[in-house]
């Protein structure tokens, strides 16, 4: 039998992947399984975007060219440009997806053995990507007592070494909802700029904000260090259209933009008829989003309150995206997830939740945390921690 | 300013895309470009697909499975079938384009500075894949003497060292054309069998075949090393519908499979909306095919008819796809290739060709030849080739 590659094998498994099976086997004994796990929204795509697509005027499907429609990349620089993000369309190249663009930024600047820095807990497939690519993730540690904010410039400078080439961060961060402030942007800013290295930033979530001071501080912004900079962006959060595959790389350093471009002429085009949508999506009015904004800060606030509600959980208010880190009074929140699949109900109900360790690269962290993405109704969320809550009791008195 | 990683670097740009601007200049100029260079086909999509389209019931364009729908593989797999070709739903991933296929192929399979052996001229982007992935490509070398035909076995062999993961072939192939027989196909079991490598065939084009008695033999009917095999495909050409960056990657190989899964979750999921389409698209009837087939049969007799009336000419007729590999009577295409487009017109006309040295690995190799792909109506194709063989008498009385 012929060999599987070391990075294929190395190539960690989604942490929610192997609880499918134990959340089919709840849903066949006909329990109602609320998905706390998962991070599809289930707020509707803007009617825009679905009609451009009824109305599509195409008799072939043809390749777009690989940086994207030049209409497509104009509008969504002018996009940019209203929300005070200094992008001009020659700087983006439109992507399958935030992920290729995470994929090609990797690509681009790191060899076998190059390693790069993460906040963690950070996005699982970050480590993915970077297995892709035969780099390694360098973990610097957050912590729940401060709600996840950037750990001190000092413990992450303390990781950086001659074969560092970037310090990647989300921002508002999955799993941790937690909102970089601008003085934390700058810090890092500081920080590239020493040790000539790349800040990439993933803000896919960069209108999920709740709170009415925030704002969110794009690495865009930064003078000054934009040759270090690359942004990362999807529409999949924006406008509800994960199933798009449509994203963005952004940056003003043309020797990066030069080699993306390589990667992306390599697999021809994103896709047309996606596209095509997005750039219809632009046209979105205002109120969508201040719905859907208005709508997820009570959700969030909902989900808050009773979570805390719950002895012995410990939780801070996400400031951004749609879900927290929860620890849980309980030893082994991999185990848990499983048993209350597995052999849990609460009158035919039960929860499935993301094991934090997962998200996490230094072993043994956050092995009694869970990551709760809050893409349910409230009534849901409600029933869903209710469930948590009296799931709690009866596990822990095993 | 951070650096650029060695594999980016050493990435190939298209070969085609150096000579973009001077394709831009001629038609600034107002003339006429015959693009013999190109891909994408002038040939329609399926009503079928483009009806799926724009009669889409969708409110939130959601994530698909990382594998793909399950009713489109269910499909997929009847659609191989009836080709004889033997596959079930479970043995294909869908991908984002056959390029993502190869891309998860090589990553599965390969680690830094593993070789995979390719017959050249090959597809410029396996190339590119390898980089990506950093694997090595050892190019064996077909001639054109026998129309590109599979080099013979002992070549093939001889480079076989303890890195070699894989030989990958197109078939029918781009550039040249070629179909291998199944007596070539078997030959090439025997050795992968000898040495315990990966045989990756990409039948993109597979439907492709003009002759009468030509059968295309798929690598998935390989009996007895079915474990060390991997098929890519793609509905680019099927249905002309190069633009939805829909492919896959066919295995029986469970461990391949379970290997690309993990790249597949990475990187969440292929287009939606573009994969309803193709769904649709299977429904496409008979005589589509008929009529496209019959339509590119007719243009390849008319390209090659046409390209023997020019002296000097050397060019055999391809078997399949919509290429084919001619050697001109001139040291140095690239040369001519921007010369055609800068300095050149007959009343007002030119052509675009592209270089075959980009689609040969060894140094040197391919100089004098251009691929041809005949993508054009038969009426463009005839002036297009006029315009060639006048051309080539200016050229070599300069």
């Amino acid at each position: 039998m012929p060999t599987i590659s070391l990075k294929g094998r190395n190539m960690p498994e989604s942490p929610i992947r192997k609880l499918a099976p134990f959340a089919d086997i709840a849903k066949q004994k006909g329990h109602k399984v609320y998905h706390l796990n998962i991070g599809q929204p289930d707020i509707k795509t803007p009617e825009v975007a679905i009609e451009a697509v009824k109305n599509i005027d195409l008799t072939i499907i043809e390749y777009s060219p690989s940086a994207g429609y030049e209409s497509y990349r104009t509008k969504l620089a002018r996009f940019y440009q209203r929300q005070n993000v200094n992008v001009n369309s020659e700087d983006i190249i439109i992507t399958t997806g935030g992920s290729e663009a995470l994929l090609f930024a990797l690509a681009t600047i790191t060899d076998p053995g190059d390693e790069i820095i993460i906040p963690e807990p950070f996005y699982a497939n970050y480590h993915a990507f970077a297995s892709s690519t035969s780099a390694t993730v360098i973990p610097v540690i957050s912590s729940i007592d401060d709600g996840f904010a950037l750990p001190s410039i000092e413990d992450v400078e303390k990781l950086i070494t001659s074969k560092t080439k970037a310090i990647l961060i989300c921002n508002p961060g999955n799993p941790t909802g937690y909102l970089y402030t601008e003085a934390e942007i700058k810090q890092l800013a500081s920080l590239i700029k020493k040790h000539d290295l790349y800040l990439i930033a993933d803000e896919v979530y960069r209108e999920f904000l709740y709170d009415k001071d925030d704002v969110h501080y794009s690495v865009m912004n930064l003078e000054d260090v934009q040759q270090n900079v690359i942004m990362v962006d999807s529409v999949s959060k924006r406008y509800s259209m994960c199933g798009a595959r449509i994203g963005c790389l952004v940056t003003k350093n043309k020797n990066v933009l030069a080699t993306v471009m390589k990667f992306a002429q390599a697999r021809l085009s994103p896709p047309t008829i996606e596209q095509i949508a997005c750039e219809a999506a632009i046209d979105t009015p205002q109120i969508y989003f201040d719905e859907v904004i208005s709508e997820y800060k009570s959700r969030r606030d909902t989900l808050i309150t009773e979570l805390n509600k719950i002895e012995g959980v410990i939780v801070t208010k996400p400031k951004g995206a749609f879900y927290c880190i929860a620890q849980l009074p309980i030893d082994d929140a991999d185990k848990f997830a499983q048993w209350l699949l597995e052999s849990y109900d609460l009158n035919g109900e039960t929860v499935m939740v993301a094991p934090a360790a997962g998200f996490y690269s230094t072993p043994g962290m956050g092995l009694n945390q869970v990551r709760i993405a809050y893409v349910l109704n409230k009534q849901d969320l409600i029933s869903a921690v209710n469930v948590l809550k009296e799931a709690l009791l009866v596990y822990n008195k095993k």
